[in-house]
């Protein structure tokens, strides 16, 4: 660790607005690109310009958090990613399990962006006798009933949850009352959870809304 | 029109922040299910709680648009929806075409909630012969050279791009070629557009990553 070396501090995370924390993900998922094209270095101003912010609000955010540039440097990558990933709790390995192995379900479970971001499915549950038993990309499929066993013993802590609209608030009570601390919800309905359960809800439609604003008003939804 | 009536105003889309812009997309299908539900009205404090904002949230938000609420009543859930959806952009058909057909798009081919908000799939493209020829939920799945063609002839104006990372750059640039206004790109990499043409770009594991913080942190991200 070099002595100039800059790192995070205590923060107050309800005083982090959330859009806030999605850029976190985003300047992570730059840096990281930019590791992986042999980059070292680089500034608020070219960090911002990649992904269409000011270098005012890119230092602004990660002040949130810490002072993480080095003078006559500007951030270093791998250093950078470290701090963010502290800060996100991805610098961790989390156990994540699903629910609903349909078309949606089973795109999830091949998609190699959740293990490189330290998001590990270890089960994923089906009603439909027909696909329990098979695996996934090494990922069982097992039946509702062991969900609750399951969470328990592999000490599962996130879920996701791709079943249809209509069953999805019976899933979650299920995967509440086996132990889980949040949810992701793809099911285009609003859940009600305890408040101690964090739930981020994903509607797909949503986001070609968000375009739909953007291209409507003609204004650069990035 | 009754003449205590009271509607969206011309705004200006820079002015409004894009988290608001999201928001309205929760607003809009949380009064959709209120409407499915038999709710005729709604006050700010309740829309609010069932999504866990406060009710002046609710209100600062709509007040970007315009005036919506009737003394004594609240909002007339229908109407909100009539005026959400013009603020969107949403009250007109968005003609839609996807790249890519791995699992991904195949969910997406099937996912119900494009064509309940007015997103129009009119046609899908991938690179596999395989596949090249099917329908999926009635949408023709056509070979990769066709697609200029065809977003100029079905008049397309937003794109999904759902194949590898590696190959999202280059399906971009023939969708901005072939003339499309706006695209929202699952492929975990960030996109270089001209300016006009308006990006949105889904991230999953970003999903898991406000999650991660959520939990981590021990706050609602709801």
């Amino acid at each position: 660790m070099s002595p100039d070396k800059q790192t995070s501090q205590p923060f107050d995370p309800r005083g982090v607005p959330k859009v806030v924390v999605s850029r976190m993900s985003l300047y992570l998922r730059e840096l990281q690109h930019l590791v992986r094209d042999g980059r070292a270095t680089i500034s608020s101003s070219q960090l911002g310009q990649l992904l269409g912010f000011t270098d005012a609000q890119v230092r602004k955010d990660l002040a949130y958090f810490g002072h993480f540039g080095h003078p006559g440097i500007g951030y270093r990558c791998e250093e950078l990613i470290v701090e963010i990933r502290r800060i996100l709790g991805t610098d961790r390995e989390w156990i994540v399990t699903m629910v609903g192995v349909g078309n949606l379900g089973r795109a999830l479970l091949r998609y190699k962006g959740f293990a490189a971001q330290g998001f590990r499915i270890v089960a994923a549950f089906d009603s439909d006798p027909r696909i329990i038993g098979a695996t996934i990309e090494g990922i069982p499929i097992l039946g509702l009933e062991r969900l609750a066993e399951t969470v328990r013993q592999r000490q599962v802590q996130l879920g996701l949850i791709t079943v249809p609209a209509s069953e999805a608030q019976q899933v979650a009570d299920q995967l509440v009352a086996a132990g889980i601390a949040g949810i992701v919800n793809f099911a285009p309905v609003t859940l009600s959870l305890p408040a101690e359960v964090s739930v981020v809800g994903v509607d797909l439609a949503t986001e070609l809304e968000q375009l739909a604003f953007s291209v409507a008003n003609r204004t650069n939804s990035r």
